[in-house]
C-alpha cells in the first residue's frame, strides 16, 4: 500500500513516520511506498520500500493534485499553522488550515472524478473547536464554537471532511487531539506550549515558566498516545461513524498542579523547582477558553485508546526522548 | 445610511427591499442608499433615495470588493444555491455559498484594512446546519452535523461570521431561517418546496402533490416573520451575542396534516381535495433528516418574533400574495 503523510516533517509526523517503518503494515497490509511532504523536505526514514520526499506548500496552486496523482490508499492530513500563529497571523492560517485543506479534499475528487478513487483521510483537528462555556465534562454531542481562527479553520476542516466523506470522494476521519505532552524539541508558538515546557524543561535541568494558575484542568496525550489515535483511524471500520466523521480522542484530563506532582514523583523535587510562576494575562485569557475534560464515548468504543495516567505521559517522554534515562531524582 | 442586499431578486431579498422602502429607515436611522445585488439585475423599487442596482456573481473575481467600496453600513447577504441544487451540483453550491460568502467577507476585511470599517453582516443561515438524530425539540446549544453540502455550507459560512466578527473586521449575526412557508410564485430547486406548494397550488385552484407523509412534522416560518427576522438582526444590539453569532429563529411546528387541517379552515374542503399523496423516496429521504421543532430562547431574549400559529401563516400568503381575497371556502 502508499501512505502519504501531509505535514511528516512535524512532531506529529515524525513519529508516525518512525512508526509506520517501524511496523512496515497498516491494518495488515505491507507498506509499499511512502510519501512525506511538508514545507520543508522530511527527513529521509530508514524505509526498505519506496520513498518520495517532498518540500511543498499544500495551499500553492497544483501542490495538491501533484500529491494526490500517486492515488495514496492512505492520507494523513497534519499540516497545519498551529494555534497562536494562526491567531498572530490571520491570512497565513487561513491559507494553510483551510485553503490547504479544502485544496487537498479538491485533489481527491478530481482524481476520483478520473478514475474510481476513495483513500482514507486522516484529519488531525483539536479540541479547539469547542468554546465556552464549558460543561466540567464534554460529551460528543457538544455544540462547536470556536473562539479562535485556529478552531474555526479546524471545525471548517472536520464539515468538509464529513461532507466528502459523505458524498463518497472519500473516506474520511477527523481526529479531535487533546494537547499533546510532553512535546519534544523547542516550543512552538501554540499558545498550550508551556504545558509541555514546565515539564521537558525541568527533566533537562532548565528553568520553565508557568504562565497560569496551578488550577487550570486540562486534556492531555502523550505523543505515542496520538501516533496511536492516527494509526487506529487509518485502519478503523468507518461504516459506525456515519456522518460523524470527527471524534473526540480519549487522554487524561489533570491540572496543572497534578502535572506537577506527576514530575515531582518521576524526576523529584529538584525539577519541580525549577518552574517559575510568571502569570500572562494573554495565555491566561486564552486557556480560559479551553476545555477541561471529555467523555469520549464513541472514540472509545471505537477502540482509540489513551494514555493510562500522567505519570505515563512523563515516562513516555523519558523513553522516547530521552534513551529511557531518568534524570536524577 | 447604505444598505447593501446581496441575492435581492430572490424571493426574500424582493420582500426585504419592499420592507426597507416601506419603513425608509432601518434602526431609526434614515435610509439614503440601497445597493441592490443578484446574479440578474433586481428590479427598481420605489425608492426615493439613492438606488444602486447591479447583477453581479459574488463569487467572481473582484465582485465582492466591486460592492463593498461603497462601503455600506449594513449588509444583508441572503444570495444563495439552495439545498436541492447544492445537492446536485457539488461545485456550484460550493462556489456561490462556500466562497462567494468568504469572498464577501474579506472583501470587508480588506475595505477595514485600508480605513476603519465594521458594518453590520446579517447572513442568513439555515437550520439545515442541524443532522439526525434530534431530540423532540432543539435547543440553542445543539451540534452541527449538517446532512447535506447546503447544510455544510451555511455551517462554514457561521463558523467565518463568528470568527471576523470576532476579530472585529465585521459585526455579524446569522439567522437560522425555518423553512419558509409559503413561498410565493413557482417552486424553487428547494427539497422542501413541497411544504409551501401544498398550500400554495390548492389556494389557486391548482392540484399540488405531496411527497410525504402527513405525519411529518417541521419548522416554519411566514416570509413576512423572516423580513422581520432580517430586520431585527440588523438593528439589535450584538454584545450579548458573544462568540455565537448565530441563532435558531423562532417559527411553528406543525405536522403536514396540521398544515392541512389549517388550509382547510381557512379555504375549505376543495382546497385539500387538491393535494394529491405521491410519495418520493428521495424527498422522504432528505426531510427524515430535518429538525421537527426547536426551543429558540436565545432568540426570544433577543426580542425576535415568529408567527402565531399555522393559520396565521396561510392568512400572511393571502394578504401579501392574492391582495388579501381569500378564496372560496
Amino acid at each position: 500500500m502508499h501512505i502519504l503523510v501531509v505535514g511528516a516533517a512535524g512532531m506529529l509526523g515524525r513519529k508516525l513516520t518512525r512508526e509506520l517503518v517501524r511496523n512496515a503494515t497498516l491494518g495488515g497490509r505491507r507498506i509499499e511506498k511512502l510519501s512525506l511532504v511538508d514545507v520543508v523536505a522530511p527527513d529521509r526514514p530508514g524505509f526498505a520500500g519506496e520513498t518520495d520526499l517532498r518540500a511543498i506548500d499544500l495551499s500553492a496552486s497544483g501542490a495538491a493534485t501533484e500529491l494526490v496523482a500517486g492515488r495514496p490508499d492512505v492520507i494523513f492530513h497534519l499540516a497545519a499553522i498551529v494555534s497562536g500563529e494562526a491567531e498572530a497571523d490571520f491570512e497565513k492560517g487561513y491559507r494553510i488550515n483551510l485553503d490547504g485543506t479544502r485544496a487537498l479534499l479538491e485533489a481527491i475528487r478530481a482524481e476520483g472524478a478520473k478514475n474510481p478513487y476513495c483513500p482514507r483521510v486522516v484529519f488531525t483537528s483539536s479540541i479547539a473547536v469547542f468554546g465556552t462555556p464549558f460543561p466540567e465534562v464534554i460529551g460528543d454531542d457538544h455544540v462547536l464554537t470556536p473562539l479562535t481562527s485556529y478552531g474555526v479553520q479546524k471545525a471548517i476542516g472536520e464539515l468538509l471532511l464529513a461532507d466528502y466523506s459523505r458524498r463518497g470522494f472519500l473516506d474520511g476521519v477527523g481526529v479531535r487531539l487533546p494537547t499533546i505532552v510532553i512535546r519534544p524539541g523547542k516550543p512552538n508558538k501554540a499558545a498550550s506550549g508551556f504545558f509541555s515546557g514546565i515539564l521537558r524543561e525541568p527533566l533537562a535541568g532548565q528553568e520553565a515558566v508557568l504562565p497560569v494558575a496551578d488550577t487550570v484542568r486540562h486534556w492531555f496525550a502523550s505523543p505515542r498516545a496520538a501516533v496511536g489515535f492516527l494509526i487506529h483511524a487509518a485502519t478503523l471500520d468507518t461504516a459506525p461513524l456515519g456522518i460523524r466523521r470527527s471524534l473526540n480522542m480519549p487522554g487524561i484530563a489533570a491540572t496543572v498542579a497534578e502535572e506537577i506532582a506527576a514530575l515531582q514523583r518521576v524526576a523529584g523535587e529538584d525539577a519541580v523547582a525549577l518552574i517559575r510562576r510568571e502569570p500572562d494575562p494573554v495565555i491566561e485569557k486564552f486557556v480560559d477558553g479551553w476545555p477541561r475534560a471529555f467523555n469520549p464515548e464513541r472514540a472509545l468504543a471505537l477502540g482509540f485508546t489513551a494514555d493510562s495516567s500522567f505519570d505515563d505521559i512523563i515516562r513516555v517522554y523519558i523513553e522516547d526522548e530521552m534513551g529511557g534515562e531518568r534524570p536524577r531524582a
